[in-house]
Formats: structure tokens, sequence, C-alpha cells
């Protein structure tokens, strides 16, 4: 086999055989593949596509190339959700616990965050003496004790993906459907989980700009899931302004502690309560939406999730008292108004802007070796839709140093506040970011 | 400016710049650019294609990353012609001292041959004594003097074209209409001639294998003439066989001088006659078509152009006495006969193959590296739509080495005999391969 023939059959718009697409990726790993030949192939992918098998060869050949955690040994299904990450997305804290204190098994492995994107590892790193790093045996048992756990992902996991997505990203052959599909499910396949929920943003802040793109994105990871053996569902969820209110790692922990104890964020509950719903009936633990619902509803009013969310940080180390007293979090030296000056309706947040505006303060990362500050960030009080006077309140932004005058204005240009109310934007903004979709978008394959 | 940005923009079919176009042509030159990025762009460029505008700023950064020859001290004009490739094609040897013995001033760079096919260079070293390297200024002097010098391709003529070139040869990317046509006509450009003819050629044994894509590939590089001012004409020749009966370097040279002396094959001397009243017409020696060729038939009955290329010769240090006894050229050591078995129709020759069994005997070079040996080559006795009996000689192979029963089938496989002639093909093979094209497309800008 030659990787020549191979670029050439992508190119000519031919399908990739498995045989073919697993030389590429053990070539890719092993580096006896030169990056100049990956980079060609990426780029005929790119433009020709690939067919849902070829995707997920590609998926299954990503996850073979470094270790699969095998979870048998954890009694029962073990539930998973991945979002495609966008800004203030806090929902696995939230979600982790409420689906464990309803009898799902949670054994997660989590990223980072990435420029304007946070991650859940990040997040949890803001509770002090929290451990993001156990062994898989640790692992294992914490689930099997507490049914939750939640790490990061090791590096022995899926290694042509970190060489694929380094090289993806400096040649231009990020935005493929076959390529993020097989990324994000290799990943998902290698962690070992019986059940998946795909959570695929769109808009503004997400990798996907529109739902078309969202569902186009989702039924490929549904075919791989489904190719696989692996109960996959997905929802496609609105991304053009933060999820909740808080953007920043100990901010969204507080927000997510409060979602916890039933008064969070109108958007991101809702959100949790949906997702939660898919999960629990992919657990078998109820068959019935409306049951799921209820048990969720009851885990929040009865306060297991939130006992459950303490249990998870005690087991890995955290500091319970901060859980409690979530002003012993890790606080900003200041917290600075960013007042509004035009009357009107909010039409347009960007979302995007928001995050990199989070990332510049600290919250976030530039490059993948930037350290992060928990204690700074942003909370966004107002959605699209909202009518705002002069002089209210728009952001709190929570910081450590100084504020430029560029970056105020920066912030203050995420809003586009025009005289009338846009179209449909504002109603799902007032009730719930993922209601439009969520519904009519849930994709079962079983 | 950023790489990433233009890959992006090819990526998303967008027109690139001038800027941008050189930008990328500098950076792969000096080193800055690395090679996974040029060939990301390179796959876009092959996927989405390039305007005639960016492949005429590409011609001409490519032509700018090195020398570029100024051959104003030559008088009169400066014509140049350029065959795309192909198996026998000794057109040059016959046509740049016909063209010459006619007025026109002939100032040329050639290559060498790689794979299947040859190169002018290699058929003039089959010359003892001749010499392809010569100063600029032996260069222009020896065309001022006799109006004709063929000499090697310079190593610090457009070296971005020798970067990319390796670059597309390993990442599948060589089949691009935009970057085929860039880097010929960067070549032509660069070696300085007033009028460029395009020999463009298809069938089994060039690099278009159509008429229609052969048609593509002329039209785009005469796009790029038009652009920069030149005058630049082409006419879309047949390779579906060899051209004339010779393959391999001193049996090349044998019947070029044949050709010279009136007593070629048909369709190489139709031909060098068609390309010959086209560049007379180009060089403003004649104004009409009829005129130019019966100049050109002239040169030939008053042996003025076996006179101009004997004075070549020897001006580039060549041994005049084999071009005047022939039979001195290097001879291979065996002449073994390929006989036919089948009686019935020529059908298809597979030039390609034939191309490669000459390279196998030594006339050609599999890699860069391999050394030539001038003696060997092959005699393709019959055209297509020949009629053969049994017994009939198809080839004569020179050859200094022993042959292997594997070489004589591979041989053999490339004649197609069927008991009824094909279609069209028969009728051109038996007139002239270009006579169907190159009257209709005989395209002309001025």
């Amino acid at each position: 086999m030659r990787m020549i023939e191979i670029i050439a059959k992508k190119r000519d718009g031919l399908e990739l055989s498995e045989e073919e697409i697993q030389y590429w990726v053990t070539g890719l790993t092993n580096g006896e593949i030169p990056d100049y030949q990956s980079s060609a192939l990426l780029m005929a992918i790119v433009c020709k596509g690939m067919t849902d098998i070829e995707t997920t060869h590609l998926t299954m050949a990503m996850m073979h190339s470094g270790d699969v955690l095998d979870l048998s040994s954890i009694h029962g299904i073990k539930v998973d959700k991945h979002s495609t990450g966008g800004v203030g997305d806090k929902t696995s804290l939230v979600l982790g616990p409420m689906v464990a204190a309803c009898g799902a098994k949670v054994a997660k492995m989590s990223g980072r965050g990435l420029g304007h994107t946070g991650g859940t590892i990040d997040k949890l790193e803001a509770i002090p003496g929290f451990s993001v790093t156990l062994s898989q045996s640790e692992f294992i048992s914490q689930v099997n004790r507490i049914s939750l756990s939640i790490v990061g992902q090791t590096g022995s996991l899926v290694p042509a993906d970190k060489k694929l997505y380094a090289l993806r990203d400096v040649t231009a052959t990020v935005p493929s459907i076959a390529l993020i599909a097989s990324s994000i499910m290799s990943k998902k396949l290698a962690a070992g989980a019986n059940t998946i929920l795909l959570d695929v943003k769109y808009g503004d802040g997400a990798f996907m700009h529109t739902p078309e793109k969202a569902e186009e994105l989702a039924k490929a990871m549904i075919a791989i899931g489904k190719l696989s053996n692996r109960d996959t569902r997905a929802m496609i969820t609105d991304m053009n302004q933060p999820l909740g209110i808080a953007i920043g790692n100990a901010l969204e922990v507080k927000e997510a502690i409060d979602t916890l104890k039933g008064h969070g964020p109108a958007d991101f509950t809702e959100l949790c309560f949906q997702a939660g719903t898919i999960m629990l009936l992919q657990a078998n633990i109820c068959t019935d939406a409306a049951d799921a619902r209820k048990l969720l509803e009851d885990s929040i009013s009865s306060k297991t999730a939130f006992n459950k969310f303490r249990e998870f940080v005690a087991a890995q180390g955290g500091d319970v008292d901060c859980i409690d007293h979530p002003q012993k979090l890790a606080q900003a030296r200041y917290v600075t108004p960013l007042i509004n000056q035009k009357e009107g309706y909010i039409t347009s947040i960007k979302a995007t802007q928001l995050g990199i505006s989070a990332m510049k303060l600290g919250a976030g990362r530039a490059t993948k070796d930037d350290i992060i500050n928990p204690a700074v960030g942003l909370l966004v009080y107002k959605k699209i839709g909202d009518f705002v006077k002069k002089g209210d309140i728009l952001v709190d932004i929570h910081h450590d140093n100084e504020l430029s005058v560029e970056f105020m204005q920066e912030l203050n240009s995420s809003f586009v506040i025009e005289d009338h109310p846009g179209q449909p934007i504002a109603l799902i903004a007032k009730y719930c970011n993922c209601l439009r979709y969520c519904s009519q978008y849930l994709f079962c394959l079983y």
C-alpha cells in the first residue's frame, strides 16, 4: 500500500477502504508517514468528504491508536455525554451529579479549554485540592462506590487524534464533518461508556455556525455510534449567546452549585433537565421521558444531586468547604461592571467575543501552555431579546489586573442593541436555548 | 498575512490575491513555509481550481523566484516551443534547425526525461562531445551567430517550481490544470523567448488523457501567455502511440537526421511542418500559413535545415562525423525483434508501456539519478490501424543486456490486436497524429 495512492483516491472522490484508513492512521501515529502527505489527505477529505463507513473506519483506527478503557468491571450502564464546546458551558458539573443521583453510572473523561471555549477539567480544578488524575483502578472503584468520577483525558488515549488535530490546526483542515466527528467519537469510544449523548452546539460561539451544520455533524456522529454499537443520541442546542450567566472557572462552579440547589439560570437548568432526561432513558433507568424529567427534578428538590456533587468532590480530594460556602472559592481582586450606554433590545450577543474577553482576563488559554486564573471571568446578565436601559449593568467583570480601554470597548461591542427586538431568537433566549431544536432534533437509533 | 488564512481561502473556493500567491511562493522558496502547509494548499488548488488570473499570478511569482533570462541582445524574434511530453518525441531536434534555417531565432532551454517520457537534453547528449551547458554569453552569442542553441535548464531558473514539483510528486497533487500550466509557463517565461508554441499532447502516453483535458490545459497556458504579453499558441496532438518510430536517445537522433534529410516517418514529419508553420507565423517571417509551410519544405529539400543542425551540433562541441554517418552513434550490442503472434488490426498501442519498456532497457530514468544508456531503445514499426500478420516484426529492441521473458511479455502486451480495425483512431494514425486536432484547435491570440 502506498500513501500517495490513498491520497489520490480521496482526491478523486473515491471511498477509502478500512485497510487504507488503518494504514494512514498507523503511519501517522508512528511517524512513518510525513506530515506533508497527511495534510494533503486531510485537505482532500475536507474537499471531498467521507462516507459514514469511512468516517467510522477512521474513528475506529484512531480509537485503537492508543489505550482503550475497559469499564466492564463497573456494574450497570455507563452513560457519557459530550458537548462540542461553547462559552459558559458548565453542563457536566451539574448533569454528572444529577444523573448519578438518579442511578446512572458516570465514568467520564473530560478535556481542557482552548481559545474562547472552556473545559470541564479546568472548571473542576477551580475547586481547591480537586484531583483530575486518578489511576484507572481508583477511577473505576470510585464509580462503583459513588456512581460518578470525572478525570482528565490521559496522554495514552487516542494519540492519533492529538497528532491529527495539531496538523489540522495549522493547515486549515479543521472544518470537516468527517474529521470533527471521528475526532470526538474516537475519544468517546476509547473512554469506554455504553451510551453517548452528544450536545452539538451551533451559533456564533460554536464550531458549527448553523443548526443545519450542527445537525449534519450530529448525524455523522450518530452513524459512527450506530456502526460501532453504542447507544448514541444527540441534541442540537443554541450557542449564539453564553449558556447561563457565568464565564470563568470558579464563577462557573458557583453557578453549577446554584443550579444543583435549584436556583440556576433558566436556560442552563432547562438544558440540564433535557440532557439528563435522554441520559436516564439511555441508562434504562426510565422508559418514559416524563418520568425521567420528574426523577431529575426530584434529585434537585431533594438535594440528592447536590449531595452527589459534594460526595464526588470529596472523593477526588476537593475542598468540600468550598462547595458548602462557594464564597470561599477563588475570588478575583476586582469586580468592574460594564454599563450599558444605549437603550434598546439586545438583538445579538457575540459569544465568541465574550469567550475571548474572558480568556484575556486569564480564564482561558490562548495557547496550550497558558496557565489559567480560576478566579477571573465574566457574569453576563443579559440575554438576546432583553430590553436594556442606559445605566443597566450588562456584565460584571471579575479581574485581577487593570482593564484597558480596548478591552472594555471590545466587551461592549459584544452586544448589539437595536430599537426593535430581533425575530425568533428572543423567544428562545427567554425560555431555553435548546428547546427550539432539541425537541424535534432528538436523534434516537434504538 | 498568514499562510493558514491563504489555505482556508482556497479551501473555501475563493480567489487568492497576487500578494497572497506571492507570499506563498516566496515562503516556499526560502523554506519559511513548511511543506505540510504547502501540500494542504496544493490539494485545495487541485480540488477547487484557480482562475486564469490566479494561475498567471502563480506563474509570475514562480518565474521571479529565480533568474530570468534576458535575451534582448539577440536580434529578432526569439521563438520557443514546448511539448508537454510524450514517447518518442524528438520534435525539438528537427524543428529547431528547421525554423532557424528559415530565419527564426531559437534560444531554447530544454529538460531531461523522467519515467516513460524522454527529454531533448538526453537525446542531444547521445551525440558524442555535445555540450548542453553553455554560459549565458556563449548561449546568446551562438544564437546571434547561427540562430540556434539548445541548452539544459540551469538550477537557478524557477527554483520554486523544483520545490513545488517535488512536493506535488509525493502528495498526489500533480493533476491540476492550474499547477501544470503555471509550472510549464513559469519556465517558458523565465527562459525569455518572445513567442511560445505549446504542443499539448493527449492520450495514453501523455499526462492529459483526453483531447478535452489537453485543450483545457492549453487554454490555461494561453491565458497566462496573453496576460503576460507573450504570443502564445498551442496545438493539441495525439499521444496514443509513440511519435515516429524510434524511442531511445541515439535512435531518436538518427530518426531526427532522417527527417531533416526528408525521409522521416510521416506522422513525425507532418507534426514538424505544422508546428514549424505556426512558429514562422509567430516570428513574423511569414504572414500566411501556406507560405510558411513551403519555406519549411524547402529547408528540407535544399538541405539548409540539415546543415543548420550540423552547424548547431558543431557549435556545441558535438561530433559532426556522427551526424554525417549516424551509424557511428552509440549502437546497442543486440537487436532482437518482437515477432507478432496474432493476425489482425492494431486497435490500440500502450504508449506509456512502451516508454517504460524503453526506460527499463536503460533509455530513460526511473529516478532522477539514474544514468542513461544512449544506445538502447525501441524501433516501433507499427501504428494503430495497421493490419499485421503472424511473424511480422512489431518492434526491434536495441539492448545491451539480456531480455527477460517478463520484458518480452510486457512489450507484447503493449499492442492490442483485434479482428476488425478500430474506428477513427486508425485514420489519424494513418496520416498524422496531430491533424485531427491541430487544424481546428489552433489557438491564436494575436
